[in-house]
């Protein structure tokens, strides 16, 4: 088993980086299930024993389901599963885990004895083990694929239960450690680009109107992050007397549709009317990314950000949205000491970012 | 005879345009003689009639010294020396010689009757009839070459002395409209390139100085401009009680090889010890130079202030610092509507500004 997200990954990528349905707008679907082992307490307080006895149990559980192949690893769909013992992860390969979103701040700084289950190489299933709930189960889709996603983690799921006892009551549902993910356990996000949105000042309409549905509209990295690079991820807010089908289809067939079509539409207001103006915002920072020598990771955002809408809008050639999203996540600190086989404090990083952008834009046409 | 700059001179340029010596850091030397006929009122208190018998004197004396050739236009050294009528001039092409610094804002807006000889295509020699003074003439080298000027504009002053009786007096030396100019009646200017110079914030101690020599240092466009470009000048105040070669060796030979040495000290100290911010500066201005699709004149100016210094430093290659200068004129607001035969708003201005500057520096290499 590799120990980390192996250097070709992070520049192949994970399937979500590759763009799918409505990916002008949508840049991925990610479904997390929340499940607690019967009989054994909630991470927050358990003993050291029984976090032992959870991981055993999980370990035990993900070999029953995935026997081991050939050669020494283990399969699960196409891919290969990992199992990731978080403490013996470098601080740094901890961090490109979480900015490949794969694990939480949480789980990547904390103290208890925690592991991770990582499909490779198309990073579409991971599971944490002993984070916040004993098992923390996701599968992320590239574009907005949410139902295909729920699929695929119900799967997994379906065959954790077989071999494992999950607490669950039938007046509430699955039980777990935070109040808000009782019930189906689960959290449907959609993460959208809303440059346009953005530059016309109408993303807090969006986000009342998220809120109104119980919803919520969040930065890239979860609660905190201000939208860099004006990517959000609309997420549900509880789970408790929702059905896991009911909050799919409110996200999918309805809240989702309506803010790709107003996205767009704006986008095509701002390039029939102002289309200058517009055309101007995005080359000045096309060619900002293309000349710098240094760049803080928020121009890198913001920079990418509307080259990504360029491409999509067909200002810019020669450049796949793919290609602009994966380097959003190549220029995060994490990524780049990876890149770079070293570590680098800020002044370093802002020196190898420009270096990253500019090499890997300067190709393309103006 | 040609009313107005042609085409071709816009795009070919002036000689001073070409570059001279020291021309990393001088743009061009110019000496400027003030003279007034003896017996006709200075041009503020003329009468209508003695500014047409000016007129009619000073273009008979031209014919004197230059008779006309064989196509019709006259010759001076190997140039043709045009007589343009301002009055007749559209309010543009008067711009346009306002911005190729052949006659002054007065001289172009005057509701006098006055003219502009003029020798094309170098551009080196130009008189303007009825200024603030009868004869105010010019003469214009690449880089640091105050003494050749001198020795230009002084063969052009004994021609037309020859022709002409300049008011003078012995005690004083010639009479001018404003006492400043009184003596040699000369202004010898030399227009410097002090990027490095103000980003390290020195440039007040240059001015202090200039000053303590009684010398000024302004921007480009004389009094009031701040320094568009980082161009400066660098003039005597006051003719009085010095002679022209004392003022001629103290600018040329102690003053600006002073400026020059420190200009490119300073550059040198920011290319060594702060390179990564540095070129980040330089490169970002041409990033931005080589997409925006809005170009505000200051913003031009100060982008293609830094380009000519990175090219300069070598770390912009392919792209001359004559284009840079060039480019520095063409997209002033009457080169701009010259150049697209067409009158232009402001707005239409910074599109079409954006469009030259782009158009120009997207070939050469980064």
């Amino acid at each position: 088993m590799s120990a980390v997200v192996p250097y070709e990954n992070i520049e192949r990528g994970a399937d979500w980086l590759r763009g799918g349905p409505e990916g002008d707008v949508v840049i991925s679907s990610r479904v997390r299930l929340a499940r607690n082992l019967a009989g054994v307490s909630f991470p927050g307080r358990m003993s050291g024993a029984e976090s032992t006895r959870l991981m055993r149990l999980a370990q035990q559980a993900t070999l029953d389901i995935h026997p081991p192949v050939a050669d020494g690893a283990q399969s699960l769909l196409p891919n290969k599963l990992h199992w990731v013992q978080m403490a013996e992860l470098a601080a740094l390969d901890r961090m490109l885990l979480v900015e490949r979103h794969l694990v939480s701040k949480e789980h990547a700084k904390s103290d208890r004895v925690r592991a991770l289950l990582l499909s490779l190489p198309d990073e579409r299933h991971s599971i944490m083990v002993n984070e916040e709930d004993h098992l923390r189960m996701q599968c992320v889709m590239p574009g907005l694929a949410l139902g295909q996603a729920w699929a695929a983690i119900n799967d997994v799921d379906d065959q954790f239960e077989e071999q494992l006892d999950f607490a669950y009551l039938p007046r509430l549902g699955y039980l777990t450690a935070c109040p808000t993910n009782v019930g189906c356990g689960a959290r449907l996000s959609v993460m959208l680009h809303l440059p346009a949105s953005r530059l016309s000042g109408e993303l807090e309409r969006v986000k009342r109107a998220a809120k109104d549905m119980n919803l919520t509209l969040r930065g890239f990295y979860g609660e905190g992050s201000d939208g860099a690079g004006d990517l959000y991820q609309i997420s549900n807010q509880t789970t408790l007397g929702r059905s896991e089908e009911q909050l799919r289809e409110m996200i999918e067939l309805r809240v989702v549709p309506q803010i790709v079509a107003f996205e767009r539409k704006v986008r095509d207001e701002l390039l029939r009317q102002r289309s200058r103006y517009f055309e101007d915002q995005i080359f000045r920072s096309f060619g900002t990314l293309r000349s710098a020598r240094l760049l803080t990771p928020e121009e890198a955002m913001a920079g990418l950000s509307l080259v990504r809408l360029g491409v999509v809008l067909g200002l810019i050639t020669g450049l796949s949205t793919a290609a602009v999203t994966q380097l959003m996540l190549l220029c995060q600190p994490a990524h780049l000491q990876r890149l770079l086989h070293r570590e680098m404090d800020q002044q370093a990083r802002r020196e190898a970012r420009a270096d990253l952008v500019r090499h890997r834009l300067v190709c393309c046409n103006w």
